[in-house]
């Protein structure tokens, strides 16, 4: 956009309220996220490729291009995706400054997929060969298209990180995108995915290439979807989101992450055509969704049995699902709305989703993961077999690997992309959406270049100091996100003049010189948040937040205590901060011991025992320290 | 037991604290289950016939008789073991006095399904001909020993019913257990079924035929069980029962027929072989499962994924899973508990169980099935399909059949036999468990021949008149239960002297006279339940309950409304019964339209507004009026 290079950034909208910049226009030097993204370097990266070595899933392109695969392919029928969502990570690595090594591993792989391909484009190690179903024989389990998509994502990463690079990944992805478009063109297979992914993978892909062959697959795979294509499951087939068309629905429903995938191409189509009534449609699903079926830590799915939304209100935190991958999927979806619309509550959302559902999953050394992010833990567990794949996607702790394989490899490329949702700018200047410490720069049309330093200490403390880099006569605009959970106190400071602001955005257009200062401060000391009273599941509790951050009471901070269930927090004394960490104050209750759960009379009020200042543990860093349980929601006393 | 003719009743131990009575010395005249039992005759047992028509189920074993199975058997890998339920309930309905059609459709089944049987007495459609995977090849899901119990049980209905019949069934069913023993025996394969069924049977089997050779293999299949030997899957192998050895274990957890089936069966083997420690440890999981895993209406199994216990205190109203063979599998086993210790809260479970999940899954004509049965319905359904096996275990209504069809087999074959739960005699005289209107006489050892008439219009009219039918110069003991729900206000009267009682056992020993009369009279005025603090799901609501029976508030008894979940319970005033209709005090609330469900504020509280008489449901009969909201656990205002 600013040229010849494209910005490096995953999503690049021809239109919309906000443009996207890339890992050239904004740094992230420090703080909460700097440290994810240094771990998933340094070790994620690493962890991800031993892993897929080790069972086989890239060794499956090399069977395959050896013509050996037949039944000796191991893996899920998605495997490949797992391949293609690492170089997709290592793209955006390499895009931040990864070193020489990163890139010399990242051609290894791509030339290890490139042999696999067919010649006519066709790329996929687990259909069409002797002794594998045919080609597309499954299209509603069998991640064909799917995989495909996540092929188009890593190419569209490596093409706009390393422009013109001789790799050939850009060459395979436009071949296997071909290879779709013919296949499923009008005069094709009138079918569809059972996971959507290659919607949204094309729409980028068109824009990467130009060639809108790609978004008119794209919108026709969205135009088949919703009109009981796919088979009738036994979840029904809303869990493919194939019940209704998505210009008609009002909610996301079904499977969670393919609810969000489709929803997030949705956009990108609705924005390429002008198609107001589609964008419509999912901004409406959007609202919906988040006012009535996403937990507070922004997970989204609250069913184990197919992995999705639940009905209205639904939220059950003991065994919520809250699927890493739909918490990223949830995500993409909102960061396409942002860009199309510009409301702050995308935004907020995105926050709330990263800092809660995204950095929850990796441990604190980014070598195992929460495939769910349960929001009530209530057995102790054990640790997951370090030597092999979990077969369970709900492990207490987290897994170093599973058979369905999907988060990790997720987690690694959307934080190694991450520095690309953090600022946005339109004709007037920038918009600051998520606050890191770092640097903000961009080269308006005009040639305007507004410039910026960002110093805080977000999200622990609420003060987020904007310096400006940059001298220019003219005006431009400085937007700051208040988010929704700052409905009282939050205020910002400019020519040392301080006034309150609430939620929405604050902007200060001005003629801006170098040195001046904005501070935006937000309210973070822990606060009580209660539920609507709809959320049966939790009635009668609370859970405690600090600024963007979920907050949890997990046993091995509890002395002598393994389960966290008969605390009751006392709701007249405010959470507080002791020595850096929230407490709140509890009263235990006295179990009974009983035949029958049932009884004449209410359960029993928490004891006049003595009540205790109990710490509490963010909850995205919970299950580092062993088994424990833990709880969001606490029950009030009282 | 009285001599040459067996007592017509499924389960009759050696030992143990009571003695059965079946269908010659009860009969149940009247009420709420006799017209139950006249339902499932007249409509349920055709409709049964027609489906396993239709869906070629019974067909299967014409085709495998001819040769003709290969592929074109129809049916899920246990359909066999419907053919069996269904032959097994039918059994039962001519021991009650079925007509002539019933005895020759009966007889029609048994030569279909016989002649399918090969020459060494393996019987199963699914497994070991040419285009099949080879026999026991599946023993996880393959379901093959499970039919095989059920294949027993329907024998051992049919010997106890119609002792020396000529139709075969006994023969068939002794071959194809001789075959068990024979593969499974301790020199055999050294494996088990991944859903238990075969020990309880085989028990049985024994029983009925005097060949402890099966009573030993139940005994090994259970000893089998818990080290490991199913695979590990992705729920675990505690899905099995297969991760502890059963005598090891303290709850029932799993699968949630399967922990039952399997329970059950350990009950009857620790019986015959006076294995108190293996009694202790079931009788310990019982203890342990109905404190912490079963829901206010006896329902078990709250996890839809696994169709299994979830945890401790894990019981969610909405979406609980419930399964009505989970219910039918709790009846069993309490049921074998009851006879070997006599502890009346057995039998308080079976009341439970008996009226709000075995009589909930039919429906009022008995021609469709709640295969869940969810304690909290958020939205309206749809009428499924008439005209085809409903794909999805939680129908919104009940459907007329299933993929997986266990439960309307399973509750016919229930019904069918439900006289024999009612009454047991030890040496001392009679015990009455369950009250119905109907009558009881038995000829204890030494010739005294207790007999009553039960008069009774349980549940809802509290009194039980038990007339005595006998003269007898000895003494004899009249033992009834009062339920665990009859905390306060439960008398009895006797000789015209009335007296409180409470919970448990009254009995009366003395000489009884013809015509004299013992009145029970049991508090069924409706009242409030609280759960106990830790079902989380549930804190702040109450459920109203009527003698056994648990309530409901349901849609379409509230003009105007679709959605139960805005009304909120004032329990300032008890529930009261108006015009025959329990009704409670409610107060709706008036729900704010919000972007997000979490708020710096408590919820709102109920209105001000002038509340409403609500009149609720008994929970067995709702979802009969088209679709409908529903709700047993109620919001309490304020």
């Amino acid at each position: 956009m600013t040229g010849t290079a494209p910005t490096a950034a995953p999503v690049l909208p021809n239109r919309g309220r906000f443009r996207p910049l890339g890992l050239a226009e904004v740094r992230i030097t420090g703080g909460f996220w700097a440290e994810r993204q240094s771990v998933n370097a340094t070790a994620t990266l690493g962890h991800i490729e031993h892993w897929l070595e080790r069972e086989g899933w890239i060794r499956n392109f090399d069977l395959a291009a050896r013509g050996d695969l037949g039944h000796g392919r191991r893996g899920r029928e998605f495997s490949d995706s797992e391949v293609y969502k690492f170089l997709e990570a290592m793209a955006w690595e390499i895009g931040r400054g990864g070193d020489a090594g990163l890139e010399s591993r990242f051609r290894a792989v791509v030339r290890r997929v490139a042999a696999a391909q067919e010649p006519d484009g066709y790329l996929n190690t687990k259909f069409g060969r002797r002794g594998q179903e045919p080609r597309w024989s499954d299209l509603e389990w069998g991640h064909e298209l799917y995989c495909v998509g996540h092929l188009l994502q890593a190419a569209v990463a490596r093409a706009r990180t390393r422009p013109g690079a001789d790799d050939g990944l850009l060459e395979v992805a436009r071949r296997a995108a071909d290879n779709v478009c013919e296949t499923f063109g009008p005069a094709g297979i009138d079918g569809l995915c059972g996971h959507p992914e290659i919607e949204t993978a094309l729409v980028e892909f068109a824009r990467t290439t130009g060639d809108d062959r790609y978004l008119a697959q794209a919108a026709l795979f969205v135009d088949r979807r919703g009109h009981g294509r796919l088979s009738d499951i036994e979840f029904g087939r809303e869990y493919f989101q194939d019940e209704i068309p998505v210009r008609r629905a009002t909610v996301l429903r079904g499977h969670a992450v393919r609810a969000n995938y489709l929803a997030a191409g949705a956009v990108d189509i609705a924005v390429e055509l002008k198609d107001a009534a589609l964008l419509d449609a999912v901004r409406d699903q959007w609202r919906s969704t988040v006012a009535r079926r996403t937990y507070v830590t922004g997970g989204q799915g609250s069913r184990h049995q197919d992995e999705a939304f639940g009905g209205d209100w639904v939220l059950p935190p003991d065994r919520a699902y809250s699927e890493t991958c739909a918490g990223i999927g949830s995500v993409m979806f909102a960061w396409r709305l942002l860009l199309a619309d510009g409301d702050p509550r995308y935004a907020d959302l995105i926050e709330r989703t990263l800092f809660n559902v995204v950095s929850t999953s990796p441990s604190a050394d980014g070598r195992s993961f929460f495939y769910t992010n349960t929001l009530h833990r209530r057995e102790l567990g054990t640790e997951p077999d370090a030597d092999r794949p979990s077969l369970r996607a709900a492990a207490s702790l987290r897994a170093p690997w599973f058979e369905v394989s999907c988060c990790p490899t997720n987690v690694a490329r959307t934080l190694a992309s991450l520095t690309s949702y953090v600022a946005t700018a339109d004709d007037e200047g920038l918009q600051l959406h998520q606050y890191v410490p770092g640097t903000v720069a961009y080269r308006l049309a005009d040639g305007r270049e507004p410039r910026v330093t960002v110093a805080t200490g977000y999200p622990h403390d609420g003060r987020i100091r904007v310096r400006i880099d940059s001298d220019d006569d003219r005006p431009w605009a400085l937007s700051m996100r208040v988010p929704g959970w700052a409905v009282r106190g939050a205020t910002v400071t400019v020519d040392g003049r301080t006034r309150p602001v609430g939620p929405g955005v604050v902007t200060e257009r001005r003629v801006w010189r170098r040195g001046e200062e904005v501070v935006l401060s937000l309210p973070v000391a822990p606060r009580f948040t209660y539920p609507d009273a709809r959320v049966d599941a939790v009635r009668g509790c609370v859970a405690v937040e600090q600024g963007p951050l979920v907050l949890a009471l997990e046993s091995v901070d509890v002395a002598g205590v393994d389960t966290v269930d008969d605390l009751y927090v006392d709701t007249g004394h405010p959470p507080r901060l002791v020595d850096g960490r929230v407490t709140v104050r509890c009263r235990p209750v006295h179990q009974r011991d009983l035949d029958w759960p049932y009884h004449a009379d209410p359960a029993p009020a928490p004891a006049d025992a003595e009540p205790d200042e109990v710490p509490l543990v963010e909850y995205h860093a919970w299950a580092n320290r062993g088994p424990s349980t833990m709880r969001v929601w606490l029950p009030t006393a009282g």
